[in-house]
């Protein structure tokens, strides 16, 4: 850091992304990517004549990409806004919303919801999880603050009911709710229909894991008009060209082929029941997830030493170090065979401690 | 705009990049687009082995590309820092330095000095450019502010030579100054050496121009250690993977081929001499310019009609309408025929006039 760095930056403490490891290969089961590529489409897409077109700019609008999530979902392009990985919508959110009456979000969720906070100096509320990790919606009813909700949440992977969610927004009318939907294909219930209804609603999503494009860097979200207008004018103000020209190209061939993506989805979720039940059965408490990946405890074995021992053999999950989580890993739910070796693995580990 | 919105913003306005029309096809010349595609090398670089791991996260260090940038500068990895496009650089270093004291640049720059400074609220000062649109340096020593410098200047095109730079840099010695050198490709001459002798020095660097990137979104700066850790540090702070895999594995394939890029500039500069002196004996002024456009004026045809009659003729420039350089427009230098074409247009209009 320098020594001219502003003072309101100088004990900020960033996000710390899952570790990428360059050593070795390993079974990388912690940053929630896709086991499957991109759709044939999309490999047919970014091509080499897309490639010479790289001289020209992108369409800083984004006008097919947006039209063709839109047509996806049955929404009006003028409901979409599209980004460099939903982490800039998550960001221009925090920045517009953030500071009006402060921001409240569970207090274990996705962690960059409170480097947002720290960045801009927002004031947060981070409202504890109940005991069995699930959000009480009575906690998050008019709030009065920018609130935001990742559902289902991570690294929990536990769903709220959409009846739910909507009680929430309806009853936070005088601020912005942004439901951050990322891990919601994988058998989760969107709400993003909400946004016909109710125009203080944000309902993210991203192409990085259902969509197999988290290195493409793709984010969108759905709302009014109005709080999509208001993400445009940050984008216009920070980076107008804010997604580049291959990346629309392979956001708008996905969409082409959201039945391939879905059956991915659909298919990831059978290895997720099948990965609970094995480890369930190996001595694990695992929350019940409707994501692509698990958060699970074993009953004797430390979080930090079962990271450490799959580290060792060769597979990657996630451990985090907060209090109330460390005796969890967040395991991403990879191909079958993947989840064969973890299974493995975890069967040597149990034995040998 | 929403009722939501913070206060803050909802005067704010935004950038407006160059029109990027639908309606037909036209010779662009409005958005300092490069003629040529980006080298063999980039073409088979961005593969389609390489879309088939868009299901992987690009690598947030950009470990690869810093590395090939840093040897071809001949400079240190640390002192290496990439964007997604050079926007976001300025982006950061307006966040992380202007609100310290303020931020000080010239009025007729890249216009999106004073958008930073409008959004993040950060007090500017706009220091008029002499009669004849050059920079007087005096009014850029120890400025006490984040000093802010695009060189060669834009729209402009005028160049500042590096003992000026380097008497500005010295005497800032408790400010950073950032030297944009968007345009440095084309004639001008870097001071991105001096980022070891000073520590206050930014030098903001993009691919869009020289290096036929504009679609792929990468910018990429010098510092030293301590000014890039406070980039990274923002980085993490909004958008850890700010580059996607295909831009990363284009850049690095662009660096490769470095030649061809630095031929491709000397062709644009020469096409710009042609240019030059062909609008001048067609009663241009055109500004003394070192980068892939010119700025120039009739002396009877305004500024405006020029751009609507070309536009008719389906040639588009970059015209501004701030009242000082209305009479002016911006044209982008293109291929040799391209310049032909705006040549011949020229004389047409010239003659109905």
């Amino acid at each position: 850091m320098s020594k001219y760095i502003d003072s309101a930056f100088s004990c900020l403490k960033e996000y710390v992304p899952g570790e990428q490891p360059k050593d070795k290969k390993y079974i990388k089961l912690n940053t929630n990517e896709s086991p499957y590529p991109p759709s044939p489409s999309v490999i047919k897409a970014v091509n080499s004549a897309e490639v010479a077109d790289l001289r020209l700019y992108s369409d800083p609008e984004s006008s097919k990409l947006k039209k063709a999530i839109a047509e996806v979902y049955g929404v009006d392009s003028k409901n979409v806004f599209v980004s460099n990985g939903s982490d800039e919508i998550l960001n221009f959110a925090f920045m517009l919303y953030g500071n009006v009456s402060g921001a409240l979000f569970p207090e274990i969720s996705y962690g960059f919801y409170k480097v947002f906070c720290d960045l801009y100096g927002i004031d947060k509320t981070m409202v504890p999880l109940e005991d069995d990790f699930t959000i009480n919606k009575s906690k998050y009813m008019s709030t009065g603050k920018f609130t935001v909700i990742a559902n289902p949440n991570a690294p929990t992977g536990i769903e709220m009911n959409k009846e739910d969610i909507e009680e929430i927004i309806a009853s936070n009318k005088n601020n912005v709710v942004l439901i951050d939907e990322a891990y919601i294909d994988f058998g989760g219930t969107s709400c993003y229909e909400l946004i016909r209804k109710y125009d203080n609603l944000i309902v993210c999503r991203t192409f990085s894991k259902a969509y197999s494009l988290a290195g493409a860097r793709l984010g969108y979200c759905f709302a009014n008009e109005e709080l999509i207008k208001d993400l445009e004018k940050i984008k216009y103000s920070t980076n107008p060209y804010n997604i580049n020209r291959l990346t629309q190209a392979a956001g708008v061939a996905a969409m082409a082929e959201n039945d391939y993506y879905m059956a991915n989805c659909k298919k990831i979720a059978d290895t997720r029941e099948y990965t609970t039940l094995k480890l369930r059965s190996l001595g694990f408490e695992v929350l019940d997830s409707k994501t692509n990946f698990i958060f699970a405890k074993h009953e004797c074995i430390s979080g930090m030493d079962i990271y450490t021992l799959l580290r060792e053999r060769g597979i990657l999950v996630r451990h985090f170090t907060d209090e109330r989580i460390k005796d969890y890993n967040r395991i991403t739910i990879g191909s079958r065979e993947e989840m064969e070796a973890l299974v493995n693995a975890v069967k040597e580990i149990v034995k040998g401690a």
